[in-house]
């Protein structure tokens, strides 16, 4: 299968091809160029030629690619051509959050359970999910070979929950907890840590801030 | 001012160490080591006495940090003793998401308004916030004088969104639209892009069940 070769940053700009391609699909368009593929996506056409000669599908001189291939490809190379089923573990205000965001049906995840240890949670409606408790889990997981899990507990909370989803049988982790975690070789975890994240912009938004005022006599009060 | 220097990754570690440093400070703790912290967050302490160095505080030998001191400095370094108010454009999925989840206020973010252009979501509540008509923002931005926006509107809208945001003094941005956006020097962007992540978590976990099972005669319908 040629997808194993294909990089990981060409993989995260997949999921912004798929989304053009289908919008065009929509319009009745049949085929598009790889410079219209750059210029709808801010990337260079070098840069889109070499990611989509990953996928296998050739373009054709004066009518560029075929809209309908490009996106059994890509969306077959994602493994998003099977919907994904994951659970979320921790109901607290990202877990709900995520559980509520309808958004993830469009690359293939669905999420279909979440859990929380603590009683006041279990039984109430997250989305049109019911929080199950916690202690369930590994029933939960066996009976419907879920493989992935979103983790939105408190960080401190993090490595104990994950132990015991790698131990459930729980292949894929998408981490929001912030803290680095440990797991087996054979488990994949990725990991989105929104507070590192607006650490970054608030330190850049103060440095620039700074780099304009610093000559005028202002007060630091930003 | 000595923060200018600090890192990027350094920053993006920083409000890892001010969770752990709360909780050690509600247990009563007036102190905690470099391998304490390490330990806590997964890291090597090397890493952790390099990061703490950059605050300015320095640490005693046998006793360690003051909890309270580096409390403060990293929360001034990253300018989080201010609140920052932001506003989320798009109330679709993702922004409406986010605009519920209270967990931001945790790093000094308090999303004070949401706007889209609907006429189905202007008037209806998102969280504790009601959605504003897009077009009443630039009105808002002058009146509050709010510095930041999250951008949560489909890809195809987000660099018109963006354009209009800096043209009404929007200084720091941060993007969880699917889509490379390009904004004037003197704007400060940040990228969440969930998609790209669960790409790479999808593609890595077919990838690694493809290792092991590719010795089998197992068919392929994972």
């Amino acid at each position: 299968m040629s997808e194993a070769r294909i990089s990981l940053p060409s993989i995260r700009r997949f999921p912004s091809y798929l989304r053009i391609l289908m919008q065009v699909r929509e319009q009745g368009e049949k085929s598009i160029s790889a410079t219209q593929l750059a210029s709808e996506l801010g990337l260079t056409s070098i840069q889109v030629r070499k990611d989509l000669a990953s996928t296998g599908i050739e373009g054709k001189p004066k009518i560029g690619f075929s809209v309908e291939e490009l996106i059994v490809a890509i969306t077959h190379s994602l493994g998003w051509d099977n919907a994904t089923e994951a659970l979320i573990v921790g109901a607290g205000n990202l877990g709900s959050a995520i559980a509520a965001y309808n958004g993830f049906s469009a690359y293939g995840l669905k999420i279909v359970a979440i859990f929380d240890k603590d009683p006041k949670k279990i039984g109430t409606k997250v989305g049109h999910l019911t929080v199950l408790p916690v202690d369930t889990i590994n029933q939960y997981i066996k009976s419907n070979r879920v493989t992935i899990a979103v983790v939105a507990v408190p960080a401190n909370q993090a490595q104990a929950t994950v132990d015991m989803l790698v131990k459930c049988g729980i292949r894929g982790i998408w981490n929001f907890a912030s803290k680095n975690l440990k797991v087996p070789e054979d488990v994949v975890m990725q990991r989105t840590d929104l507070a590192a994240s607006f650490a970054v912009l608030s330190v850049m938004l103060r440095r620039k801030y700074r780099e304009e005022t610093e000559s005028d006599d202002d007060n630091d009060s930003y």
